[in-house]
C-alpha cells in the first residue's frame, strides 16, 4: 500500500561528485556535490546543481570549467570531508593529502588518486532555485589504466563508487551484478 | 598512472529511473533512463533526459507532467524491458503485468508495484542536444508503507535499487553501508 510521504529530494541511488575547479587565484578546490547526473549523449554533457554560496560556485563562474571525480570506497572520508570544509578558509587538497593534477583539455584540476575524472566545460547555467544547475561538456575522460576492462571502460568492481542515500544521510558500497542492460528484458 | 580514454559518458552509479506518463489517449506508459538525478533542494527538483523520437517525450510536452519511478531489483527484467519496447506500438503495462495508478496531484500515473514514486510537474525543459532535459518539480512522493524506516523515509535496503553502469551496459544492486554523510569526513 503506498503512502504520501511528501516532496523530498529522494531518488536512490544518488551519486558521489567531487567537483574540482580553480579558484580567482588558481588555487585548486574540491567539493562532493550528489545533486547530479549525465544528461545528454551528444554533446556528451555532466549535469551538477551547487548552491550559489558554494566557493565552488564563483570558481565556476569565473573559470567556465570543471571536473567531476567519482568518489571510491577507498576515499570516503576525504569525499565526506569535501562536502563538509569550504575551499574559502581551507585548502582542502592540503588537508586531505590528496593531489590536484591540472587539466591538459580545461581550466579545472583533477584528483590524481581517485579513479576517473570527467573534464568538463560549461555549456549551460540554469537557475533553478537554491540550486543553480552547470550543464559541462565531457571534453575528455582521465582514468586509471589498472581499473579499464578489455573495452578501456573503467570496470565499476575496480572502482569501487561511492552510493548516497539521501534524507538516510548514508553512504552504501556497489553490490553483486544483476545482469545485461538492453538484454535481459527481451524475453518480456 | 591515468590515461586519457575519451569523452564517454560515464559517471558511476547511475540510476534506473522509470518515467511514468500518460499520452494523448490517456493510456497510461513507461520508459527507463538513466540520464538523471535531483537537480534542486528548493523548490525540490528531479531531472530527467529523453530523446525527441520517444513517444515519453511527447507525453511530457503534452501533459507536463511525469512520475520517477525507482526500479527495485525485483522488477529487473521488467525495467530493463520498459527501455527497449516503445509505447507508440507496445502498451508495456500489459505486457508487464504491471499497474499503473493515477496521480493524485500530477497528470500521469506511477506504478504500484514499485517501492516509491516521485510526482512532478515539468517547470523547464533544456534543449541540450539529442537529448532534452525535463526539470520537474516533485509535487508528493508515494512510497510502500512497508519500506520505510523510522524517519518514514523508503529504507534502501528495503528499496533494493537497481544501479546501471553506461559503456558496461550493466546493472548491479546495492551493497554495503560504508558510513554516515556529514560526519565521517569530520575528523580530517
Amino acid at each position: 500500500m503506498k503512502k504520501s510521504i511528501g516532496a523530498k529530494t529522494l531518488v536512490y541511488p544518488t551519486p558521489v561528485f567531487v567537483v574540482g575547479t580553480y579558484d580567482k587565484d588558481g588555487k585548486p578546490n574540491v567539493m562532493t556535490a550528489a545533486w547530479g547526473g549525465i544528461c545528454c549523449s551528444k554533446p556528451p554533457c555532466v549535469a551538477v546543481s551547487l548552491r550559489k554560496p558554494r566557493y565552488s560556485y564563483e570558481n565556476i563562474i569565473k573559470r567556465k570549467a570543471f571536473t567531476i571525480n567519482i568518489a571510491p570506497e577507498k576515499y570516503l572520508k576525504e569525499s565526506d570531508y569535501f562536502g563538509i570544509a569550504s575551499g574559502r578558509n581551507k585548502d582542502k587538497f592540503a588537508a586531505s593529502g590528496l593531489t590536484p593534477v591540472k587539466s591538459g583539455v580545461v581550466d579545472a584540476p583533477y584528483i590524481k588518486e581517485f579513479p576517473f575524472a570527467l573534464e568538463c566545460n560549461v555549456l549551460h547555467t540554469i537557475e533553478i532555485g537554491v540550486h543553480i544547475q552547470f550543464i559541462g561538456e565531457i571534453v575528455d575522460i582521465q582514468a586509471d589504466e589498472e581499473m579499464l576492462n578489455d573495452q578501456g571502460v573503467p570496470d565499476i568492481e575496480k572502482v569501487k563508487p561511492i552510493l548516497f542515500a539521501p534524507e538516510m544521510q548514508a553512504y552504501y558500497g556497489v553490490g553483486r551484478f544483476l545482469g545485461k542492460a538492453f538484454s535481459i528484458g527481451k524475453d518480456i
